[in-house]
C-alpha cells in the first residue's frame, strides 16, 4: 500500500511520518516473501529496515553517499532506491547483486562484500570531497562484529584526526553471523546497560584486588595519573580515539535515529551513532535461528525450515572428521574467524571447547594466532573460506610457511560459490597459495580422500593447504582410494592417447570428459593430480611418455595456477629432451572476476564443464 | 668490563644491580661502534637497552619466551643471549640476522619482520602452553607503531577475553618510523601526562559545545547514561577491552620495570605494561635524525653522517617526478604507510600537504582508503614496499581492481632488497599482482622510463602497479625512450637467434648477457617487457618468428611469474599451429625465500646475475 509508492530514489519523503510503521512493515513482508523464493541474506536486512527509512529520509541520495559494510544488509536500501523489480531476480544470473553494486545504482557509491571496509572507503570518499569541495553527507553503516576486523580499527585510527564531517553508523545486533568474540564486543556490550558497564569496571578491579599484589598495583604502579576522575562517556572509547560518539539509540525508532543524525551532521569532525538493532526484527524463525537466516536458500515462510533438505556438503565432511582428528591427536586444534557455523566447526567446539579457537571477524589474527599455536607445539586447523583467506596472504607467507610451522588449512568455499558473486567467488587461491614457498597445497577428489586428506595434514608437521568448494561432496569414484604421499598424484584410468589431469572438484568434471570422448572415438587417462604444490613430476614424466596430449583442469584462474605449473615443468623437460612431442592444454577459469549466478552456470559460461572442455580438447587433438 | 662477562643467556643476572647503569653503557657502545660499521637498526635499538635487561633480568629464557614485534629492536637481545660474536657478521650472507630467528636461537621463539603480529603470536603461544599444562611466562614486545596495524587490534580484542596470564609491553618511543599519526597515537599521548588527557577530553566538550546541537546533545542524546562518574585510569580504553594495564613507566628505569613484570606475572589475564622509551637514546644523531638512524648504513660514529654518499635511487626518481606529477594535476594524491621518508613522499607532503595521506602502519586501510579516494574522483598514488603490500592483497582484489578504480600503486622494494632479508624481500609482487583481473603490471627500465611510466600510470584511469627496486637507479639505455602504451613490450636490440624478454631491473642484466652472448658467437635480441599484465602478445609472436630460444628474466619467485605467462602465451599459439618450434626458458628466483646478504651476491647465487643466466643460455642453445 505504501510501498507500491516507492518507486525511485527520494520517493520515502513523500510518505507521511505517521505511515512510516506501516511501510516499515511492508518491507518486512516483502522480504520475507520474496527471499523465501530466492534465499539471500534475511536476518541482517530485517534488522536494519527502520535504520535504512533513517537514513533515506534524512539524506539526499545519490548526492549524499552510503557505504554499507559487507553490504549484505542493503536490501532495504535497494527497496528505497528503486529496484524493487530486482527482487525477483536477486542473485541470479544477469540479475540483481545481494550487495551494492556501483555498476547497479548511482545510490550505490561503493561495492563492499567482504568485511570492515566501509570506514576506509567512506574516508577516501570525505578526503575526496573536501578536496573537491564539494558539499555532501557521507555516511558508513559497519556492524559490530565487522568493527573486529583489523581493517575497521586502522580506519577508526585515522578518522579520529579528521576535521571535517563523517558519519559512521554502528548498528550494533550483538552478533556477527554468528556470537561475537572479544574486548570490543564485550565493552559494546558494556555500553547497552550501564549497569553492565559498571560491572564491567567492578570486575577488573576485584581481580586486581583478588591478587596478592593488588594493593601495591593500585598503590604503587598507577600513582598520581590514576586518580583524577573524569565524566565518563558511554562512548569514551572511542572518543579517547577522537571520535565524537552518539548513543546508544533505539534502531527501530525512526525519529531517534532522525534527530542523531541531524546532529551528527553539524560536527566537523568524524561522529559515529551506535545504533542497537535486532537481528531477524519481525520474523520469528530469523531471531531464533540467526545463524540459519543470516544467509538462507529459498525457505518455507510458516514453519521456517529450508525448502529442499540439502544433501551431504563438503563442510558437513570436514566437520565429521575434524572430531575425530580431534579425538586422535590432543595437539589438533580449530580457529575459525566468526565462521564456527559456516565451516563445520561447531562440532569440534562442542567435543573439545579448549581446544576451539574463533578469533571473531579477523583471518589475518587467525593465521599469526595459528602460527603461535604451531609454534607452541599444536597443530591448528584454520578454517576460512578461500576469498576470506585473501585477507591473511601476508601472514600465511611471512608467519607460517616462513617458519615452516604446522599449520594446516582447510580452505572451504573454494572455486565457484555462485550467488553471492564476485567478491567471493573462491578463483584465487590455488595461484596465490601455491607461489609461496613451503605450502603444500592439495584438493580432494571426493569423500573418501577428502577424509584421508585431512589426515595426511594434520600429521604432515609443515604448512598445508586443503581447498574444497562449497555444495555437495562427491561420492563417485569410491572404488579408487590409496594413500595420500605428498606430492603423488593418482592414476585413475590409464589409456594411451589423452591425459586428463584433474585437481579436487575436476577429476569429477573429468569422468564425464573421458565419457564423452570416448563417444568420439578418443581414449583419455585420468589423473587425480590431489597435490598443485609440490606437483607431482614422474607422474608428468610418465603422461608425456604416452600421450598426445595432456590437458589439466582446475577450478582457479589461469594466471598462476595449476596448469601454468604442469606447462612449466613440460616445457623444462622439452629444453633437456627436444624430442618429446606432447602437447599442453591447459583448462580454467578465465582470469577475470566471476558473476553471482547458479553454480552450474556460471561453470558452463566460464568453460569449465564436461561439455566445454570437451569440445576445446576436440578442437586441438 | 660488563659486556665481556655475558657470553650466554641468563649471564646478566650474576651482574651486581649497581652496575646495571655501566653495563647499559656498555651495552650502546657496543651497538653503536658495530652498526656504525655493518649497517643495521640502530634508534630502536638504542631505545630498549634497558627494557631488554629488566626483562633477561626477571624472565627465564629460553624457557620463558619474548617475542619482539617486527625484531628489529632485538640487537641487545641478541647479545644478551649469546650472540655477541654475530655482530661482527650482522646482515650479511651466512651471517646473523637482523631480525628473530628460530633457527639462530632457542632464544627466540617466533621470527618476526613485518609489523604487529607479536600479539596474535603471543596468544598463539600462550594458548599452547596452557593447553600442554605447561608453566612459563610469554612476553610480547610491541611498539607503539605496531599498534596502529590493525592485526594488533584484532589481537588485542582476543587478549581481552583471556584468563591467564600474558604480558605484553607497550614500548613506547612516540615514533614509527617517522611520527605517528591517528586517534591511538594521540591517545598515548595522552596518557604519558595527565594534563593533556584533561586537554584532550576538554577539546572534545568544547568542539560538542561549539556547536549550535551543543547543549541538545548533552541533554538530550547521551542522556542518563552519560552521567555516572567513574574512577579513570591512564590506560582505560585498553582495560575497557579488558586488558589490565600498568604505568606508564620510565623505560629506562630498569627497578621500576622489574617491579612491573613481576606484578604483571601474577594476573591471571592478559597485562599491558605501558612503558615509555626514547628512541636513539645515548646517541645524540639518532635522536635528532631518527628517520634516517631508524635503518642505516656504516655511518661515522663523530658525525653521524653516512660513510658513503649514495647515488641516485629509484626512489628518489619516484620522489622528484611526484612532485612534478602534484603540480601537473590537482587530483593526484600520495598515501603511505607510515613510510613518508622510505618512500621519497615526504616531498610530495611538502609541496601539498592537502593530498598527501600517511596513514600510519595500516596497509590494509592505505589501499582501501585509496579505493575510496579513487571512487570520489581523486587519483590517488599508493606507495607500498613489495613486502609489505602482501598485507593487502584482499584489498587489491576486492576494493580496487573488482570496481577498476584509478589507483595507482607504487611499488618499491621490488626484488631482492638484500640485508634485511627473507622478511622483506619483494619477490613475490609479479606473481600475487599479475594475478588479479583488471591490475597493470609494469616495471621501468631505468631513470626515464620510471618517469613517463609513472606519468602514464597517473593517466591511465584503471589499476595500476609500478615495481621497481631499493638501491640505485640504472641510467643506461637513455637513448632507447619511447611512449608507454599499455600492453606494449619495447624491442632495443633486433637480433635473430635468442630473444632475451626482459622485466625492469632485469633489462640491464640482460645488457651484459647479451655481451657475453656475443663474445660466444650468439645473437641476441632484447625486448624490455615494459608490462608483466597484460603481456604485449605481438611482441612475442613476433620475436617467436625469428628467434629459436626466447629467454624470459624476471627478478620475482617462477610461480605465477612473467615467465609462465608468457609461456602459457607461447604454448597457446603452439596449440593452433604445431608447426612452431621456438623454445622458451624461463629465468627467475627459485621458489624460495631469500635470505639476508649483499643484492650482488644474492642474484648470484640465486643464478639471476649476467654470469648465471649466460652460463644457463649456453646450455640450452
Amino acid at each position: 500500500m505504501y510501498l507500491e509508492k516507492i518507486n525511485k530514489v527520494g520517493d520515502i519523503k513523500k510518505i507521511p511520518a505517521e505511515h512510516y510503521g506501516a511501510l516499515g512493515q511492508e518491507i518486512r513482508e516483502f522480504l520475507i516473501e520474496k527471499i523465501s523464493r530466492t534465499g539471500g541474506h534475511l536476518g541482517s536486512n530485517l534488522g536494519v529496515v527502520e535504520l535504512t527509512m533513517a537514513l533515506h529520509l534524512e539524506l539526499n541520495l545519490p548526492k549524499d553517499e552510503i557505504i554499507w559494510d559487507v553490504g549484505h544488509q542493503s536490501y532495504t536500501h535497494k527497496l528505497l532506491s528503486g529496484r524493487k523489480e530486482g527482487f525477483d531476480t536477486l542473485r541470479m544470473y544477469g540479475g540483481m547483486s545481494g550487495f551494492p553494486k556501483r555498476r547497479e545504482s548511482e545510490c550505490d557509491p561503493f561495492d563492499t562484500g567482504h568485511s570492515s571496509t566501509s570506514i576506509s572507503a567512506g574516508l577516501g570518499l570525505v578526503k575526496a570531497r573536501d578536496i573537491k569541495g564539494e558539499k555532501r553527507s557521507i555516511v558508513s553503516v559497519i556492524g559490530d562484529g565487522s568493527l573486529t576486523g583489523g581493517l575497521a580499527f586502522e580506519a577508526l585510527n585515522n578518522a579520529g584526526k579528521l576535521d571535517t564531517n563523517y558519519i559512521i553508523i554502528l548498528n550494533d545486533n550483538k552478533m556477527s553471523i554468528s556470537e561475537n568474540v572479544g574486548g570490543i564486543p564485550k565493552y559494546l556490550s558494556s555500553i547497552r546497560t550501564s549497569e553492565g558497564y559498571l560491572d564491567l569496571k567492578d570486575e577488573v578491579y576485584r581481580k586486581v584486588a583478588g591478587t596478592s599484589a593488588g594493593d601495591s598495583i593500585v598503590k604503587n604502579i598507577r600513582r598520581a595519573k590514576n586518580s583524577f576522575k573524569s565524566l565518563m562517556s558511554p562512548g569514551m572509547m572511542f572518543e579517547e580515539m577522537g571520535i565524537v560518539y552518539l548513543g546508544p539509540i533505539n534502531g527501530h525508532d525512526i525519529a531517534e535515529m532522525r534527530k542523531a543524525i541531524r546532529e551528527a551532521k553539524r560536527f566537523k569532525r568524524a561522529v559515529m551513532i551506535h545504533v542497537v538493532t535486532e537481528k531477524g526484527k519481525g520474523y520469528e524463525p530469523a531471531i531464533r535461528h540467526p545463524a540459519r537466516f543470516h544467509g538462507t536458500g529459498p525457505f518455507d515462510i510458516e514453519t521456517g525450515l529450508p525448502k529442499k533438505s540439502s544433501a551431504v556438503s563438503w563442510t558437513n565432511v570436514f566437520s565429521t572428521v575434524m572430531v575425530k582428528l580431534g579425538a586422535r591427536n590432543p595437539r589438533v586444534c580449530a580457529v575459525t574467524a566468526a565462521m564456527p557455523d559456516g565451516t563445520g566447526l561447531k562440532r569440534f567446539y562442542n567435543a573439545y571447547p579448549d581446544r576451539f579457537f574463533d578469533v571473531g571477524i579477523a583471518e589475518e589474527h587467525a593465521v599469526t594466532f595459528a602460527a603461535g599455536l604451531a609454534a607452541g607445539g599444536l597443530i591448528p586447523v584454520v578454517a576460512i573460506y578461500s576469498s576470506f583467506l585473501q585477507r591473511a596472504y601476508d601472514q600465511i607467507i611471512h608467519d607460517v610457511c616462513l617458519q615452516q610451522l604446522p599449520v594446516v588449512f582447510a580452505v572451504d568455499r573454494a572455486g565457484i560459490v555462485g550467488n553471492d558473486g564476485e567478491t567471493h567467488q573462491g578463483i584465487f587461491d590455488l595461484s596465490f597459495l601455491s607461489s609461496i614457498p613451503g605450502m603444500t597445497v592439495c584438493a580432494p577428489k571426493n569423500l573418501w580422500e577428502f577424509s584421508d586428506m585431512l589426515k595426511f595434514a594434520v600429521d604432515l608437521g609443515k604448512p598445508v593447504a586443503i581447498r574444497y568448494p562449497r555444495g555437495p561432496v562427491y561420492e563417485g569414484l569410491e572404488e579408487f582410494r590409496c594413500e595420500i604421499t605428498i606430492g603423488e598424484a593418482e592414476w585413475i584410468y590409464r589409456e594411451e592417447e589423452i591425459a586428463l589431469f584433474a585437481v579436487g572438484s575436476m577429476v569429477e568434471t573429468a569422468e564425464k570428459v573421458r565419457n564423452e570422448l570416448e563417444k568420439k572415438g578418443h581414449k583419455a587417462s585420468i589423473i587425480n593430480a590431489r597435490f598443485v604444490s609440490p606437483i607431482d613430476e614422474d607422474a608428468i614424466r610418465e603422461a608425456m611418455r604416452c600421450h598426445k596430449l595432456i590437458v589439466t583442469l582446475e577450478e582457479n584462474v589461469r594466471s598462476g595456477g595449476f596448469g601454468e605449473r604442469v606447462l612449466d615443468f613440460i616445457n623444462r623437460e622439452k629444453l633437456s629432451d627436444v624430442g618429446t612431442d606432447t602437447r599442453c592444454l591447459i583448462i580454467s577459469l578465465p582470469d577475470e572476476y566471476v558473476e553471482h549466478g547458479d553454480c552450474g552456470l556460471l561453470k558452463k559460461l566460464t568453460g569449465i564443464d564436461a561439455d566445454s572442455v570437451t569440445e576445446r580438447i576436440l578442437e586441438v587433438i
